[in-house]
C-alpha cells in the first residue's frame, strides 16, 4: 500500500450515478410523517402541494435502495464534485499522533457547503414539474445560497427565509444569495401571518431554523406554482446527500483503507445521514462497521438531551409530525454561531439509527472547544472550517488524542461540510475572548419538551 | 481522444517539482532593478536588508532555469494543489459556441487565491534564514491573506498594510488574516512616516497598493529579524507562480488539447506571468504556441496606457527602480472593486515580453462588463469569480462570441486566479446598479507618467 495523497479526487468516471437510499436497508424504518390533524400517515396528495413531486416519491420510498441521478444533474454535480478525500497529514503530526485522519471536505464550491448536494435535485425536479420557483429557510445561509446557485442554473424563482440572528452576523451570507437572483427575507418577518404572530410575542426575536421554516411553508402555500423546499432533515434530502458516503466509501477503499471511527457533526442530519451512509450499510447488513459518532453543539442538543417522540418540525406548526430526537418545536436555543445547527430536531433516519444502536454515539460540545479545534485545524490544514464542520474536527482532534495516549493508530474520517468564509464575526468574537458557551439549563430544556404535542 | 472531465486533477505525483523560471529563455531579459541613487544594478547585498535571502538569489538569477521546491513547501503545496483544470461546458452552452473554454481554478483554498503559491515560499525561506517576522502590503486582500496562513503554518509574526479602500470594502478580509494571527492595518496609517506623510497631504486618502509597499517596506526596515514580501511584479514570485503554468499545461496534454488562446488577468502580472509560463517557453523557444492575452482594468491601465520606463514600484520611493509598463508611481487609480489590479506598475518579466512582443495583446475593460460576464459565468459555472479573475473571464466570453460568429472552433484556456466570496460588497452595487465605470482621462494618465524619474 502507497501512502495517501494528500487530496484525492474520484476520476469523473467512477462518481456515483446513483443515490443510495438507507431506509431500504434499516431493520426498523424511520416512522412516517403524519397529519398533524388525524395522526395518520401523510399520503402523496397531501403533501405534493407543499413539496416538489418527485422529492415526496422518494420522501415515501423505504424500500428502493438505488435511485438513478438524473443527467442534468450529473452534469450540474460535475461543476462542484467530485469533492477530495483528504489525509490530515498536517494535523496528525500536529497533534503528534499515531491515528490517521481522513476528511471528505465538502466546501469546494461557492455555496462552500455540502448542501448544493440535495439543492441541485430539489430545483432540478421543481424545473421539470413546470414550477416557477421555491421557497426556502436558512440559518448559517449555506442552505440559502445553495439553492440560490441551483435555482439560478435551472432557472427558478427563490425566496428565502433567513434566520434573523445569521442575516446580523452575515450580511454577505445575504448579498451573495441576491447576487444569484434569490430574494432574502430575514425571520421572523413581517411577510408571513406566522412571522407577525411571533414578532407580536418577541419583537426582538433572532429566529430560529423551525420558525424560518413556518414562514416558508405559509409562504409557498400562499403563492402560484411555487413549492417549499427543506435542506436537511427529510428523508429525500439524506438520500441526495449519500453522494458524500459513497464517494467517501469509493476513495477509501482505492488507498486500501477503512475507517475504525466515522464522525459527523448534526444539525437536521442531512451531512451526518449522507456521510455515514456507506459504512452504516455495512452494520445494517450485519458487516463489521466503524464506530459512529455524531456531534452536536451543547446549546442545541437534540439527540444527548432530546427525546425521541413525533413533534412538529417548525415552530408554527405548519408541517407534518415527525418522529424524530427533539427539543421541542419551541426550543429557541442560547445564542451561539453554528446556526446550521441550531435547530430542534433531527433527522427521522438519524433518529431511528441513534435510537437502535447502529448509531453508536451523540455527544455535544460547548462552542469555545468547536472554535479552538477551528483554529487548530485551519493554521496546519489551511481550511478555514465552518463552525458547523468544525464540531466534527473537534471529536475527531479528541479521537486521535485519545489513540496518542493509548498508542492505537486508529483510522479516523471525518465530514468537514463546509468553510466559514461567512462566519469571521464569530472567529473574531473568539479570537477577542469574548465568546460565551451557552449550555441550556435542565429547566430550559424542560420547558421545550414539554411542548411536544400529544399523540393521544 | 474520450471528452474531457469537467474537472482535472492532476494526481499527487504527477505535480511539478520545480517551479520554471521563464527568464532563462528570453532572448532579452528584464532589466535589472537599479539603485535609485546609484543607477546601478542593485546587489545581493543591497537587497537582503530587504527581502527573504533564498528569494533575492531566485529574484537575480536570470539563467537557471528550473528550481528545485523544497520539501517543507511540497507538503504545504499538497494541501491545496493541485488546483483542478476545468472545462467550462455549461459556459460554452450558455454562450452558444464552438469554442472549447478552459480554465485553471486557483480559488479552492481559504486565501481563495493563487497567491498562496508564493506566499508558501516566501514563508518557508523566512523561517529557514531564522527570521522573526515578515512584513507586507495588501490590496484585495488576498495576498494578504495568503502570507497570514502561509506565516501561520511555518511560525512567523506577520504585519499586513492594507489598502484603506479594500479595508473598509471587505471587513472580513480582515478578520480572515487576524484569525491566522496577523495584524492588519489600513493603509495609508499613522504607523509609518510614509503614511503620516500622505495623509497629511490627503487625509481621506484610500490607499494603493504602491503606498501600502511603501509603509510595509519602511516597517521591515525598522523591526528585528523581519523583511518585507511583496506578492506580485517580482522576478521571484512569477517563479513560485509558475506552477499555475505547469500543472496547466500537463493537465492540458493528458486531455491532448493545445490552447489557441491563453488569457490571464493582469494586476502585478504574478497571475499572468504563471499562467503562461509553459507556453510562452515554446514561444521563447521558437515553437508554434498559443495567442496570449492580458486583460486589466480600465481604470488602471498600465499595458495599455502606461509607459515602458524605470520607475518606482511604489508611492514612497521607498522601492529600487524597476524597468516596466508604469502609469507613474504617484498614479492614483478611481475607486473600482478590483482592488488587487490597482497597481500603477507591471511586472519586468510581463512587460518585457510585452515589449518584445511575445506577449500578443493586452486589452483595457470597464468594471461594469466585468461584473456582467461574472454574474454570467457565477450561474452557469457554479463559482463566484473575484472582480480580478473575471478579467479574463470577460475577455475569454468576447472570444468565445468571436468563436460562434465566425463558426471557429478555437480552445480557449484563461486563468481563474480567485473567488469572490470577499467582494460581495461589489456584487451588491452592481446587482443595484451604482457600479460606475472610472475611466481616467488622458490629463490624469498624463500627470502620472509626468512623475516618471529622471534616468540621466
Amino acid at each position: 500500500m502507497t501512502s495517501a495523497p494528500y487530496k484525492l479526487y474520484l476520476p469523473q468516471e467512477e462518481l456515483p450515478q446513483a443515490w443510495y437510499n438507507l431506509r431500504a436497508d434499516m431493520p426498523v424504518k424511520p416512522a412516517p410523517l403524519l397529519n398533524p390533524q388525524t395522526k395518520q400517515p401523510l399520503s402523496r396528495d397531501e403533501m405534493t402541494p407543499v413539496f416538489v413531486e418527485a422529492t415526496v416519491d422518494q420522501e415515501l420510498d423505504d424500500n428502493k435502495a438505488y435511485f438513478d441521478i438524473p443527467g442534468p444533474v450529473m452534469d450540474y454535480y460535475r461543476t462542484f464534485r467530485p469533492s477530495p478525500l483528504c489525509r490530515a497529514y498536517a494535523l496528525e503530526k500536529e497533534l503528534d499522533t499515531p491515528a490517521k485522519i481522513y476528511y471528505k471536505f465538502e466546501g469546494n464550491n461557492t455555496s462552500g457547503s455540502h448542501k448544493l448536494n440535495s439543492a441541485a435535485a430539489v430545483a432540478y425536479y421543481a424545473k421539470q414539474q413546470g414550477l416557477d420557483g421555491l421557497a426556502t429557510e436558512t440559518g448559517a445561509g449555506q442552505w440559502g445560497t445553495a439553492l440560490s446557485m441551483a435555482s439560478a442554473f435551472f432557472g427558478l424563482d427563490l425566496r428565502v427565509f433567513m434566520v434573523k440572528l445569521s442575516a446580523e452576523q452575515k450580511p454577505y451570507r445575504r448579498a451573495v444569495m441576491e447576487t444569484y437572483g434569490a430574494t432574502v427575507t430575514a425571520s421572523p418577518s413581517i411577510t408571513t401571518e406566522i412571522g407577525r404572530s411571533i414578532l407580536a410575542k418577541d419583537p426582538d426575536c433572532k429566529g430560529s431554523l423551525g420558525c424560518a421554516i413556518s414562514e416558508a411553508i405559509e409562504y409557498a402555500l400562499t403563492q402560484n406554482k411555487t413549492r417549499y423546499a427543506l435542506g436537511s432533515m427529510l428523508n429525500s434530502v439524506l438520500l441526495h446527500q449519500s453522494v458524500i458516503g459513497l464517494e467517501s466509501r469509493q476513495a477509501m477503499e482505492m488507498l486500501g483503507e477503512t475507517p475504525d471511527i466515522v464522525i459527523g457533526c448534526a444539525g437536521g442530519g442531512s451531512n451526518l445521514g449522507g456521510l455515514i451512509c456507506a459504512y452504516m450499510r455495512d452494520k445494517l447488513q450485519g458487516k463489521p462497521a466503524p464506530r459512529f459518532i455524531a456531534v452536536e453543539p451543547e446549546n442545541c442538543p437534540s439527540l444527548t438531551r432530546g427525546r425521541f417522540a413525533y413533534d412538529y418540525g417548525d415552530t408554527g406548526h405548519m408541517t407534518p409530525l415527525v418522529k424524530m430526537y427533539t427539543l421541542g418545536g419551541d426550543f429557541m436555543p442560547p445564542s451561539d454561531h453554528a446556526g446550521g445547527l441550531r435547530y430542534h430536531g433531527m433527522s427521522p433516519i438519524v433518529s431511528q439509527l441513534y435510537y437502535d444502536g447502529y448509531l453508536d454515539e451523540a455527544r455535544a460540545v460547548a462552542q469555545s472547544r468547536v472554535f479552538e479545534a477551528a483554529c487548530r485545524f485551519a493554521r496546519v490544514e489551511t481550511i478555514l472550517p465552518a463552525p458547523e464542520s468544525a464540531h466534527a474536527i473537534c471529536a475527531a482532534i479528541d479521537e486521535a488524542i485519545r489513540c496518542r495516549e493509548s498508542g492505537q493508530s486508529k483510522t479516523i474520517l471525518f465530514g468537514l461540510t463546509g468553510t466559514g468564509n461567512y462566519d469571521l464575526a464569530a472567529y473574531s468574537s473568539y479570537k477577542a475572548g469574548t465568546m460565551i458557551d451557552n449550555r441550556p439549563s435542565d429547566e430550559l430544556i424542560g420547558q421545550g419538551l414539554a411542548t411536544l404535542p400529544s399523540m393521544d
